[in-house]
């Protein structure tokens, strides 16, 4: 079988991330086109990961018969347009998360999509792929600990690039764990509110650090989500599904336990690309078979829209002090079956 | 030095267990009466525990000479009353939280308190006492994790009495995290608020089970507080503070670690008097050796009130859907120097 | 019931710890005379923990009619001596250990008791009344992982007095393990050996260290202890009893758990009386009740002289290459329901 | 760069894993032929995993110049000989455990191997590759903690197939551990000894299970490790490696903590091929990098070698109560900067 050929639009570090893996590390899958907004990038990638051929518009990338998918690993605010016109050219798409910068793109695409028939797109939600995340979904589904009631989460991050904002700590970091949270309970959230917390002296970039986050599903179901963004101790992500018969936690990655200076102790993470590396090849490797079997079962633009819509009422409802509606459209017949 | 002379209002379990403490593991005390409103549990609990004398009513208890000091562990109702009897007496009091069942008591009584010029009454909020508690709270206060900023912590209890409701599970379940949480940050409460949650199908009694804590203390630290009364897998209280540099755990008691049927596993406690068995005795056993100096240092009336008004408020709260104010009098100076 | 009067007799470090027990933290007991070869330790002790007569000699002290029970904490090479003289007048003997110094000196102290019908000596094995090590206990003899086959067992220290030998690393060190293995298993040692192993050099105190010690119980369970006397990072006692069904491992001391600067970690202890400090309490108090019961339970001289015994033949075993077996006499009736 | 073109032989669990393997999970190789004793076998693999031909002999395979590089998967008994021929006919090898059954077979390997002048052979021991074995020995490697002194480990499985023995308690489970010790250590062994131990109720196969290994090294390090062949717990690998200033144990592998029904609980695996899953793919993919810049860096014959020596002296010592030197040739020079 013909290996899938895909272009990246995107070359900055997620996006040359993702070309060395699927040129490297992931068999099926050959990367014949990239572009970015600033050309050497493009090149710089090409040239390290022996990429065929360097595109000077996005468009001609996506017009390209050359390519049946497309990876979106561009700035937040062109992942919409470059969705619209990836589907005019009936190409797949993986989009790294998130779908949109508002609801309304969302709403766009997903009609988009839902015109077309079926699904064309995944999100880059990758912790679905995690192998802690995955046995709590697999335990949480078998039932045996009855239904889930409450999730405690938190987030917490050692560094934000520039232009970092109050509002990107629910669009940007807590994203992951909107999807994740509603992933795991099954269930749409109706009620979202975010709180403002005495801040860390550590944080000095005028964005607010900590946050937490407040949400409430279809059933009742309560999530409170603690964000810090920057200047954490490492990037430690912490999650506890609170079952009616037990509570589930996120393992920490497995790491070697030292005895010494009086201490027992294992390392954490400071960088969130290794935290979550092997999620991202399964991921990817993921997408490549279900593209190349024409049937995509990873996370949907449903799920993006899902996520975007929290973060919007989220946003919203910073200052307010009172939980907001998360207004969501009715989901389609083609979303229907993937969870 | 003589011992303590000490008398036992209430006579049911965790009276029994304090006049078993009093005689038989701490030294330099002697329990030398006891009444309970059941004649036959105080004839039963001076039979077993070799208590000199068993009174006929309260009164005659509190006003005997032949008493220096009295432990309240009579129903929560009574304690107001039993407390300010005392005081004329010019008793030392030990209390079992809480300390009254409203806020315009606990003002009362500090009020008489107050104006016997120094400190007569420990509340027993025990877990200032548990070796883990006192870990955090020393590490906290030595600063080297900076500032702390939020509190996140659960309570899950296996069973309730008869007679338990809704606004219990905040009064007499989370009453122990109401105070351990201030006394961890150092700081009082202004905001509270109660939350529902999706039901257990497990609690069938008619109250709300599990509920969520929430609270905003004078700086702005942030609490989050998982109650569940009765229908938990265990016994099993979490706390994590986070602070600017890092976050403290407390631990769980040490257990053997048993690796058996393809699990690594150690147990939890189900029954919450043997979970702080070792906190009680080193609070009973600090509680005389202050009385006897005649100088008592442990929670204070102004303890007891503070988590009676937060409480309050979050009783109030119920079903607004927002933050209400936890309104308190102004410190007293003879409580300022404790924490 | 009145308090069981006591002598002491060695007023160093742990006989202070066990004068301040008795007498602040162990009710029903009295500290009525001590005596240490430096009067002036017996009469600072006397002062600061208000024992009422110092002795002017150990005879005169184990003669009076003032005492019904003798605590040894005086030097190893005193035990014996006092022993025997402490069994002519009748009194109950708690000694710390080792019982003795030779299994000779042991066999005699045996025999001397077996005389008198009935025990009177217990031997300061506190780890038996640890919580760890009693549920290990539990465990195994509850049957539910099947018969215990192995143990796994480490003895890290910081540091040794003056004086001490690569010998002493077994009789003094090691000897808890030494008894703790047998109890645990329930069997005695047939074969012993001790192993030189590539030497720390941190250790440079011209002692062996770390030694591996190995033995074989009665039915071939296997044992294995690592010991370091000196110069480790922590009192650090480890210790897995493999049973056929699962593993047993002793649980590290409860310890808040701080994650920061990268890592989680919790402490452990540096100072040994730190780490069985809750387990020296019970101890001495359940002799206490046992001496007022007059009826010993704790440790007696034959767990004495198994550890002797067994130490005896790891010393002799060194530098051999081979295991040498570990003869003991017949277990007499007294010490028969026992373990 | 054209895909390395590999030859699998012996297509048994482990063979149609490796060819799973490399053709669907490691870019850059493609299995180019097939061989298996058992015909059935071979096509099967070939069919499911699209292998392109199936080699009536071992020999067509092995001088087929459509091939650079042979894995073997065969029987344990055949992979000296295999070896040899593929030799001959320049590939390079990557050779499951055992690299041979006789330390007589590997050293004529190795001279085989060293007239060619470069090292052509790759040892299966994957847990170097293991992310947590790859930690230790990073972190002994820096020399943070002191020199290392003794390894503590042990191997419990739960099964064997038909005909296992006694002696392949050594040479086929415990032969990881012979492996990856020496290579935490950097150095040699010297003396070993297997020790018979309590015998567990559950094993009825009449094989001796468990067993202990004793090995010691040029500098005097010690190392013990309990063997259990079958009917344990779980597949349970541990490893505590002391040094002077410390001790480093290997975490178990990730997973969900479960707190219900009065316990907290993760899982382990009960399948050892899922164990090490992670690093066998990385040591294939590493192999295949090797192979392709005709550079082996892995576990070489010397490797497989030394551990096969220790196996021998273990297997002889048996029975005998007394340590065994491990006699081992000089090493080559072409084997002298791998560790």
């Amino acid at each position: 079988m013909a290996d899938l050929k895909i272009g990246v639009i995107g070359c900055g570090a997620i996006g040359r991330e993702h070309i060395r893996r699927l040129t490297g590390a992931i068999p099926g899958a050959t990367v014949s086109g990239c572009f970015d907004i600033y050309p050497q990038s493009a090149a710089k990638a090409a040239e390290d990961y022996g990429v065929a051929r360097v595109y000077d518009t996005a468009a001609s990338l996506l017009s390209s018969s050359d390519m049946e998918a497309v990876v979106l690993t561009s700035p937040d605010d062109t992942h919409a347009g470059y969705i619209t016109e990836a589907l005019c050219h009936d190409k797949y798409i993986f989009c790294e998360k998130p779908l949109a910068t508002s609801s309304e793109d969302c709403e766009r695409i997903i009609s988009d999509e839902v015109k077309r028939g079926k699904r064309y797109i995944q999100v880059g939600f990758m912790r679905r792929y995690d192998r802690g995340y995955a046995e709590m979904k697999h335990i949480i589904s078998s039932g045996e600990l009855g239904a889930p009631l409450m999730i405690h989460a938190c987030h917490r991050n050692v560094s934000q690039g520039e232009g970092f904002s109050t509002q990107m700590g629910v669009t940007n970091v807590a994203i992951h764990e909107l999807d994740a949270c509603r992933w795991l309970l099954g269930e749409e959230y109706i009620k979202a509110q975010v709180l403002k917390v005495r801040q860390s002296s550590r944080s000095t970039r005028g964005f607010d650090n900590p946050q937490i986050i407040l949400l409430e599903t279809e059933t009742g179901c309560r999530i409170d989500v603690e964000v810090q963004c920057s200047d954490a101790y490492g990037y430690d992500i912490q999650c506890q599904v609170v079952c009616e018969k037990g509570a589930l936690n996120l393992p920490d990655p497995a790491a070697v336990v030292t005895r010494s200076d009086a201490r027992v102790s294992f390392g954490i993470h400071t960088d969130w690309s290794l935290r979550f590396m092997e999620a991202y090849d399964i991921e990817l490797a993921d997408w490549v078979c279900a593209v190349r079997a024409r049937r995509l079962t990873g996370p949907s633009s449903w799920d993006g829209y899902a996520a975007c819509a929290a973060a919007d009422a989220l946003n919203r409802s910073r200052g307010t002090g009172r939980f907001i509606n998360v207004d969501m459209i009715e989901k389609p017949a083609i979303y229907q079956d993937y969870n």
